[in-house]
């Protein structure tokens, strides 16, 4: 199978899912971008756009290469209230609309080097878990979408929603622009922090506007396909149709409870052990295209290799490689260059897919009690603030957690 | 402490490590770069040099941020036996010589926007494997060499090498250049693959002309620390000095025996679960500075984030952070500008240093039983060739394998 | 507190648990005899109370002293049906009758040494699984039930059934004594193996006649308080009255589906790692006792010193030690008397309820995956049969087996 | 393969180990009978021997059908020092001769129910820990001895000695007598407490009168054919003969130190996941025979099933079954009488033999830092009081400890 070119006139998103095509999204920018030094775990915002493009860009060009259809604008977290937050510094340095303005240039940039879009994200805001207004949060995604319309994305997406009411709100605003929308919600089979099944969060948005749906974030792949399971069922039930969409974390994580990942005590520090293998992801790609999924992506911890390997495992069906696999031999099969036997023996596909990896962490379980605090919208230590979070604050958190 | 400036006159390795000071090495620059899509494992060479400089530029550069004092070129396994072996296309395409060039110029210009210098770098060759005289394969380290001196690079590192004889070797070819010359041996506590101890092997390279000795790849920190450690002992027994270096791979492997990770089922495409944790590392740092050792940084999975780790922990006995810390909290202190109540408990210092990091994987084993085929330097199957392994080849390999 | 003396005139079953007491169960007879070496794993029937009466007595004794209330006849597969399957030999030795009237007089004899009952007890056929109409099963229990009233026990238990049908057929047979009769289902929270859920069969065993219901065997305690909770709500919600009782297994079983721990891989003879310890056991009883449950016994694998577990935490509600605290300082006070100093500062609950216990095999994981068959009843697999299974049956079962 | 009959005339134990035979030692008495309820895990003393002589008639009993060939007087730390050590109540009841006569007496009327020997054990003296004199520490074992040679043992054994000198006082006392010894030490492969490597060690008991050295206690299996591997080194690097002998733990203890498991902090309360299966023995056997060791049992964990699980493994070169396997199926075929298919599918050795356990315990590790003190002998904290321990002292036991 030959690599695709770059050159071929675009299709846009539904065309292209209308058409019975796989698109694949990208994989995570706040945590990859963590690793190399350019975003700051905590607040999480954007400014690396402005501050260091070159960065920015060349973890779109490795995604483009393996295998991306969407050049995601790198604006997670890039609302005006996110930027001044809890002693975040960046809204005095840059504006929001400066962050997101370079986002959508480099985006556009690296999605002109293949066969990618561009797409304008949004996602939840504390705004919203400070109970401000509808009309106020909703003021607070228009910025954005003043952007995304100026900077002409191709298409947009809500995502990292833990209420369906914000996801709608979202989905509303970004309806208005006219282009394409999707929507995705960071939650579990158990539903939206409210309660509200999946399901029934899938319809309310595709009513809201939305052509594509599904999850993103938040949950480990196999968790991930049961929701978007739950989804399907919900959307068939209510006889409504739309696209499904899916992007997991890269983190196996059995244990976490409704609110995911970021309960559990390793993040987001010391997830390393529970990242997933490119062989966890074939599976993993193979499993979303059998439930009908045609928009398979990752989220936080998702590499480039990651989205490769979703490239691969689905290149029977879609005709072709990224360019990224002339780097890298199927299943492993690259090792039968290497200059060791015990290692060339290791160069077929039944290897890889049966092996079970060992942890190396004798001294450490392989499952943790999630913290649990129960709280969400409304709750007093969710209001936010734009001051630094203060010592006297910090130290009655240190004394309510269960250590 | 203030990020330190980058226009101050360079002092040379030795000066700064005559001088008392640490100093920071660079990552791992084949598994970074082959998980960002530029590296093929198995043949595992650097042509990435010249096909894609602006990925190998952008990993220097966040090496750099992380607080690496050395840029070492990228021109690991580039000798022109490795470049044209088993089937690698490599030779073909572009010369051993234009490699390294590049390689070179790439790790200048990424060193003059810091206070970073160059190192040239050459490792074990499959030449050795295959039993060619002590005249043919230095005559490969001379070709780098060549290059070395023309790029004008600060000093030379031998790294990665299984035999003492061979390592020898290649510090005999690099003393030539009048230039200081590090060494590392990729052994553990056993010592090299003809069972001589690590002590005897420091003594013998710094005979040879190294003036920085310790060990690099293959295992875990904890392994590495006491084998350098083995080093340390054998050069006060003999009386012979020495500055003392160390780089290992960012995996945890308790479980490997002589021949280090490499052996281990999980190498190289199942590694995930054995990442270490930045807390992992500046525990690490902190020992090998108790230890003595000058020269501290990293191998294979050591990523930007894990550089910077050595940085932070060693900055009250530098005085300075790197640049990359402008996006890091640390011990987490950046936690406190997250949304969550529950993640804000988690900004401390205690918190991270006695988590026990779960693995998130309740069906796979905590540790692993290497592959331990006990062959080396001249064994059949070490022999390398210049093309393909055949499909008998891999038969056999298959059959051989204990699965 | 003093141990309580063995002469007081007992109460009845009923007259216990009507008064608020919370009685004792016993542990499991066919594990802890078969590796003291008198009952044959695979067949698991109880003609020990024949051949070897001594050792049979020497356990009841034990529970006895641990604290156990009621002295359940080992009479667990003692149906005529089950005594001469698939190539068992028992039928042809002794009568099914025989061994049940000696099962009953070791009970008693043991019984009359201290305070408590003997339960008569029946459990699921092979002829129930093989269709059998349900005037053949009834007239197997009734067999059993003419010794129990011969044998004048004080009280009878339907248990370890899989199916409410069953179930009900045996406490209707039981209920035609007179006597009070207790019946628990080998469920989980999915209910009987045809689904009906737990809520359910509790109110159909009252119905039939039982006065004390809930679950034993198959579960680890964690999951069987899930499953009386479960049948907690559904006599509530049926507003059906009676006492509740459990007597889950000793082994944690967090990985096993509807079927229990026989479809783990490691049943019946790797059980080991999961054997649970006293200090699990006090968490169970406190959790049962919160739950309301006043019958509180164990299954296979609760050795002696588990069922004193139950009665040292529930020490302060009952007022009393069992015998074998003798032998036992709470929460390991009996360490003070150590040699080892180390030893001594483990003498405190706090030490003991914390501890984490590691297994000791880092090359196993932590959870199985269930062989899950997902055939019951009618099954042409379950049909039973006299005679021994043949080679060539067994190869087709080994053929099937996924391993 | 027949049962072997109980009334042919009896060799001796060198008669034995002389013509080639394999003897097969018990287990564990202490921690059998503590989970059983006669034994107190702190002092571990075994004046069960006169409180119940019926359970531990039964456990010999056990052990015999199970295939041992030695009743071992349960007179573990039946020394008067250790009777009335630390509060430990039971001097003041019974004489230490008493305990041991009851001891002896229990062990021969078992003995005489089958093929097997009685020898008289001595143990570790608190006393030689408080540093008292030589002369002082062999009074105590003449005093058992006394006992030994006016009940007519066959043989005598010293075991679970720390240190060599005590052990090779005890031996000497012993071999007084005139009758065969046995002498077997708790350490591993690092020696004595002392440090005085293994092989040395088993030199010195041979020349002091053992005729039959080896290991006992405190490491697994594999940890204790390692220490036995380096005494049969040392003595044939001496030139001196004698017969190997072995009976270790029922844990994994691949994380224990020089001190064996009591330094683990599961020792004793929670070493159940620990626990061996009869699979994991039938191994040990194997490779003990192998290494030529003759007399081959068990020590602490070890249940009847585990020497039966000896017994059946060697039961090729014995030439007959114990009378135990009447109720067991060799490699697990019993299973093909089991009601459920899948289950049946499990009656073959190569099930057994690949099967790797899973510990149910996904919040565990699989290895413990064992607490390693680093005292012994002489240190203030192993002085021996008569009087129990103080809550001043147990304090200062708790703040020192490491949790």
């Amino acid at each position: 199978m030959a690599a695709i070119g770059a050159k071929q006139p675009k299709k846009g998103i539904l065309e292209r899912l209308n058409a019975g095509e796989t698109v694949i999204g990208d994989g995570g920018f706040v945590f990859a971008l963590e690793k190399r030094g350019y975003v700051k775990a905590g607040p999480w915002t954007p400014e690396a756009t402005v501050e260091h493009p070159e960065a920015v860009r060349q973890l779109h060009r490795e995604f483009l290469r393996a295998g991306s259809n969407v050049m995601q604008t790198f604006t997670f977290y890039a609302s005006d209230d996110k930027l001044e937050n809890r002693g975040n510094y960046v809204a005095e340095k840059f504006s929001g609309q400066a962050v997101n303005e370079a986002a959508c240039d480099i985006a556009r940039e690296v999605a002109d080097e293949g066969d990618a879009l561009v797409a304008g994200g949004v996602s939840q805001t504390p705004s919203y878990l400070s109970c401000k207004s509808e009309a106020y949060v909703k003021e607070i995604f228009k910025k954005q979408l003043v952007v995304f319309e100026k900077k002409k994305v191709d298409f947009l997406i809500a995502e990292y929603f833990e209420h369906i009411e914000e996801a709608t709100w979202a989905v509303e605003v970004l309806k208005g622009s006219g282009k394409p929308v999707a929507a995705t919600m960071c939650i579990g089979p158990e539903g939206d922090l409210n309660g509200i099944p999946a399901g029934k969060c899938a319809v309310q948005l595709v009513k809201a506007g939305a052509s594509i749906v599904g999850v993103n974030c938040h949950f480990d792949p196999v968790t991930a396909l049961n929701t978007v399971k739950l989804m399907k069922e919900g959307l068939a039930a209510a006889n409504v149709k739309a696209h499904l969409m899916i992007q997991p974390i890269a983190y196996n994580t059995p244990d976490c409870g409704k609110q995911g990942f970021i309960d559990l005590p390793e993040f987001p520090f010391a997830l390393e052990p529970r990242i997933i293998t490119r062989w966890d992801v074939q599976k993993y790609a193979r499993e979303a295209y059998k439930l009908g999924i045609r928009y398979i992506g990752g989220c936080c911890g998702f590499e480039p290799y990651h989205i490769r390997a979703i490239a691969e495992e689905l290149a029977p069906e879609r005709g072709f490689l990224p360019k990224a696999s002339e780097k890298h031999g199927t299943w492993g099969s690259g090792l039968d260059m290497h200059t060791k036997p015990w290692v060339r023996a290791r160069a077929r596909k039944e290897y890889w897919e049966k092996l079970l990896p060992a942890s190396g962490r004798p001294y450490c379980p392989s499952m943790s009690k999630p913290d649990a605090w129960g709280v969400t919208k409304g709750a007093t230590e969710l209001m936010q603030q734009k001051e630094s979070t203060s010592e006297q604050q910090l130290h009655e958190l240190f004394e309510k957690q269960k250590f």
